[in-house]
Parts: structure tokens; sequence; C-alpha cells
């Protein structure tokens, strides 16, 4: 089976890694003159709207898929038109807009912070009026990491931080004094079939994930697949999808989703029984899904800007480490490490070192012993 | 961290895609045109005896190692000259002969069948003389797979499977009436720190291993890890040895060892927390080792001369698919499937359909309910 994959980045070198095992073959499809990804396939510079190229990479592929968002959604409208593309362009397409995707939530029934357009100035001093103060301005496109987003606190602030934001259209969101940041993945099959991993909370820093740690059990699961499986269905997604949360009392409060595999789930490859990657493979190429049960429970420390003496990392018997053959910079992620425990109490133990190892020593470990009530996670049926 | 290895096959192929992660890089060194490994590094395609290509490989390793044992034991004694070896060559020369394999088993106190050298015809009937029959005549040099052996049963057999095997330098072994065939895996760190995987139980058919399951507290894990001790020890050994072992009620007759990554050892990818690649790449370049406690348990089948269709394989939820990228032909392995079950009366009840998939329907499945006494596997320390 041949794989097209648009950006070529550590996801896509994690899905290649994934797929060569399963007998996959892959087309890296980026602009970018080093992707990490590139030596484990065919190597398809170009840029996103080159449509030529995109027509060499859709005549090659038998199935086309992406790793990250900020692919030009007409990219994926004209790969449509000439080969299988999953997820669909309408995934990435409402996932590309925060406006349209928090308005698709309110259409599904997916409860999130309150919000409001807000395309000028003016508008901001309106949408204020409606979603009250603290809020968040965040522009509509292209933020990651925390990026284009101001905190406002005092109507003082607006006109500076809509010029911050460089005028873009924005959406105003009600800041969310949440409990935890949680994500669940969704896997679904081309026949519908749906499955999910455990939830993983997820602890971030200056706005970059620095922590992800499976939740095995946690009472949130079953309202957390509810909401995504209304997301999957609505889109007649294939493929993994990743559905992050504010958790505010029993309350989860929709933020955004992936129409990808996620960082926060990367975990799955020493922590589940198949990981995100390769159930991602799986479902786009029409097969059926692994089993998405856990071994015992895992995190995620990623690492960010620097790599860390990899001796010291994988002194603890239960680490492992994933480079992914980029050049370090302030900010960039280029690796991680999974830690895997038979319990949480192991884990809550073992965690601080690898993450003062990782630079994220102030990295709040808020990880639990893990007293919950059961629920079916999905995974096992 | 630059690793070369010597073979290009499915092994070299399955540890660059372990080492990758780990943020190794790989040189391929085979004559083969082509290597089902070599996509995954850089490709050095040469004899075993050029000994300019050899200083190449030499000069951009910082370690190399093995995949195979039918590389001329020279070759590594020239690359010890040049650069770090590991494992050694001493754990390959003796591996390659089956006579002083099975001196070596005796000088360590590590019990096998009666064995006697049979270096002509007239050796051959002294020998069986002292070992009795029935018995095995195996070349002492290249047999693999079942290849190069001959059972004896009565004396006239003698003159025509002694020109079968070409007159070569053979040895007689007592034929073994075997209740199981185990094998067990180590792995020894540069400091020699030792740790073990749960052994597996072995099912070959016609010379062709075809069936490996783990065995997670076995009777026999203790009496197998203090055999496989004594060998690591007296090789000062590096890195993964896989030591085969035939069980008599409650003995355990040391049939061959292996001084790399075993066929029997794939399912530790899945079924083990830290797989026999990453392990030996752990090893060999001076890093700490990989937990090898187990994931439920979990079996191998390997698939031979031909791959069934995936779509099938994979409708199994808790199967798992290894294709090399070789092309099939008649006895050759060319993937395998892994499965992976919460217990062994769940593995039990799945082996048999994967097993008529992967054509080894008339494999049989030797796998009890697992009614062990407990023992301690060594990886848990």
């Amino acid at each position: 089976m041949k794989i097209g994959i648009l950006g070529g980045g550590q996801l896509a070198r994690m899905l290649a890694l994934a797929g060569l095992p399963l007998g996959c073959e892959f087309a890296i499809f980026s602009p970018d003159r080093q992707s990490c990804a590139a030596p484990l396939g065919r190597q398809m510079r170009a840029d996103y709207d080159d449509e030529v190229a995109l027509s060499r990479l859709a005549a090659w592929s038998d199935v086309i898929t992406f790793e990250f968002e900020n692919i030009p959604a007409q990219a994926l409208q004209f790969l449509t038109r000439h080969a299988v593309v999953r997820p669909g362009v309408e995934a990435l397409r409402l996932a590309q807009d925060r406006l349209l995707e928090k308005q698709l939530f309110t259409q599904l029934g997916i409860p999130c912070a309150p919000f409001q357009p807000a395309d000028s100035l003016a508008d901001l001093h309106q949408a204020a009026q409606s979603v009250g103060l603290p809020a968040v301005l965040k522009t509509r496109r292209q933020g990651y990491d925390g990026r284009g987003q101001v905190v406002l606190h005092h109507i003082d602030e607006f006109a500076p931080a809509w010029q911050l934001l460089g005028g873009q259209p924005a959406i105003l969101e009600g800041l969310v004094a949440f409990d935890r940041e949680l994500s669940v993945f969704a896997v679904r099959a081309v026949t519908g079939e749906t499955i999910f991993y455990s939830i993983s909370e997820n602890i971030h820093h200056d706005g970059i994930l620095r922590l992800a740690v499976s939740r095995p059990d946690d009472p949130a699961q079953k309202q957390a697949e509810q909401h995504a499986d209304r997301l999957l269905k609505h889109l007649d997604y294939v493929g993994v999808l990743a559905l992050e949360f504010f958790q505010v009392g029993d309350q989860l409060l929709a933020n955004e989703y992936a129409p990808r595999v996620h960082n926060s789930g990367h975990w799955t490859i020493e922590g589940a029984a198949t990981s995100q990657f390769e159930n991602h493979l799986r479902a786009i190429t029409g097969l059926s899904l692994g089993s998405t049960a856990l071994n015992g429970v895992a995190a995620t420390i990623n690492l960010i800007g620097s790599i860390p003496d990899n001796t010291e990392i994988l002194r603890n018997y239960n680490a492992h480490l994933h480079l992914y053959g980029k050049t370090c910079k302030p900010g960039r992620k280029v690796g991680h490490i999974t830690l895997c425990a038979d319990s949480m109490q192991q884990l809550q133990l073992q965690l601080p070192g690898l993450l003062r190892l990782a630079g994220a020593g102030d990295v709040c470990v808020k990880v639990d012993s893990g007293h919950h009530k059961k629920s079916n996670t999905g995974g096992d049926a």
C-alpha cells in the first residue's frame, strides 16, 4: 500500500516507522528542504499549491493523509479530486479555523467555553460584552503551541492585543479556570467502527505540551468518548482524531481537535497494544483496527529545544527514547521520552527525575494514585 | 551513534527500525544486491572478504554488529582490529562450528545431547559406538533451518548420509526425544549487567521455526537463565544472545546458541516492554538495558514463502503484522505475525485461525493454560 503524507515532520516519521512493517511505502510531500521523515520514504519536495507536484503525489499514492493542520485546504481539495484522502478535507478545513471549530462543537452539542468572533477591534469590544473578562483572544487560523493568543483582563488591553495579533480575524473565548487538560484519541475505520484509547492528561508550559500521562479508567473517559464520537460521525471521519478538553469540575469543555495523530498520544507506542500511528494507518488503508488496550500506564515527556544525554535517560529501565532526527532549536520538539510503569504510583516515583533531565523540572506533576471509578474505555470492547 | 551491521536481512531491518528512534544511524554491509534492511540506512555492498570495504565500514561505524552467523570469522577478526565489534568474534566463531559449540557447553557444565566429532566415514562408525543410535549427523558448519542434517537409525544409512552431507567435517549427536523446544534470550550490557526475557516455546516444521510462544513464569526459566549466564560470562558477551534447548523431563539440553537477535524472540516487539532489537542496540552502544517485563503473553507466527491477505490477518484485533520487504520464495521467511493476549487461554483460542492463515494449520499448538510454579524471570530485577 502506497501512502502519501503531506508534511514531513516527526508525526510523518513515526507513521512511516509504524507502517514499514505493515508493508506500506511512503511518499513524504513537504516544501521543507530537510524533512525528518524523508529518509523513510520517497521524498517529494514541493509547495502545497504546486498542482503538478500534487498530481504526481496523487498518481503515486493509494491513499493520502496529512500530519499537520496548517496545510492549505485547497491542496486537500485538489487531491480529493484525484485520490483517496483520509481523513477528509472537511475535517481539516474546520480544524483550521477556531471559529468554525467552536461553531461545530456547539452545533453538535459538545460543550465548550463561551466564544464570539472578533473580526475587528469594534467586534472585540462587542464580543467581550457577551463573553466576559478575563478572556483569550486567539487568531482564527495558524495558531499552535500557544502562538497567536493573548489573555485579556481589562478593556485597556484590547487595542494593543489586537495589534499584537496583527489585526487578523480572531475569536474571543472565555478564560476557563480548568482543573485538568485532557485529550482523547479516537480511531475510526472505513466501516465506521470506532475505538478509543484511554484519555491522556496533558500539562503545558509556555503554551507547549510538556507532559502527557495515560489515565486508564478515568471517570472522564465516557464523556470524552461521547463528545468525540459525535464529531467523528458528523465528519464521517477515517483515521485517528485527537479531541482536547479542559475539565472544570465534572464537565469537559472541548478546546480543539486535531484531525491526525497527536503529540499527547505518543505514549501509545509503548503504552498500548497498538500505537496511534499503526492504528491511523490501519484505518486509512481500510484495514481493521488494532487493540487499544493499555500496557500498564505510560507518560510522554517532550524534549523541547535540546536533547539530554541519552545515557542518563535510558539509565531508567522503564524509559524509551524517541529522537526525531531534527536539529535543535529553541522551542522545537526534537524528541520525546516515554516512561512506562505498572501503576500510577510507580510512574509518579520515576517521572520527576526524567522531567528534570528533559529540562522540564518545573512542570508540575499532577499524577495522583488513580482512585477512580471504572469506566469502559472502548478499547477493550 | 553510527552502527554497522554485517548482513542486510530482516534482523538488520528490525534492528534499524528499533534504532532510528534512539538516534542511531545504520550502515548495512552485505554482498546481496537487494538487502531488505538497506533502505533504512547507508548501503555498503561488498563481499565479506573485501578488506577495503570492511575498512570503510570500520571507519564509519562507532560500533559494528552482525545479524547472522554465516559471516566469515576472519571478517570480524579484521574488523576487530579497526573498530568496536559487539558481540565479539569469539562468540561468532564458536557458534559457527557445532563441535566447538558443544565442546563449549560441556566445558561450561551446560548439559547437551551426547556428541562425537566425525571427520570421516570411519570416524562416524566410531562415533556411533559412543553416541548410540538413533542419532543425528550434522555438518559442523553452515547448517540452518534444518539443512545439513540427517537422522540415522541404522548402520546401513551411514555411507549414503555421509555422501549426502558432502563428506564435510561433521558431528554425530544422540537423537533427543524431547518434550519441548525452548529458547531463552539474554541481554548483557557492557557493564556485565545481564537480564533475561521469559523463555519462548518453539515449534518447528520441516526444520523451520513456525511458531514461538512466550512462556512467562515457566518452571524451566531459572535453569535456562543459569545456563545462558555461564555462556555470557565466559564469552564476556555484549548484546542479545539466544540459547536454544530441548527439554526432556525436567532437564534442559542445550542445542545451540545464536550470538544475535533471534527469530523466536520477535514477539518481544509487542510482547515485552523493550524489544530484543532495542535491547541489543542499547547493549552494544553502551547504554543501560530496558525492561524485559512482558505485556501479557505473545506468540510469533512465521510467514514462510508467501504472505497471506493482510486484511484477514489484521481482522484479529490482537494481531500485528511484520513484513520484511522481501520477495516471496518457497521456504523463505518473508514476515511474521505477532499475536498478543492477556492470558494463555485467550492466546490458545486465537492462534489456530492465524496459523491457518499463515499456511501453518498443521503446526500442532501445544500451548497449555499455564499452571506453572512462579519463577524469577530476571527481567523484573
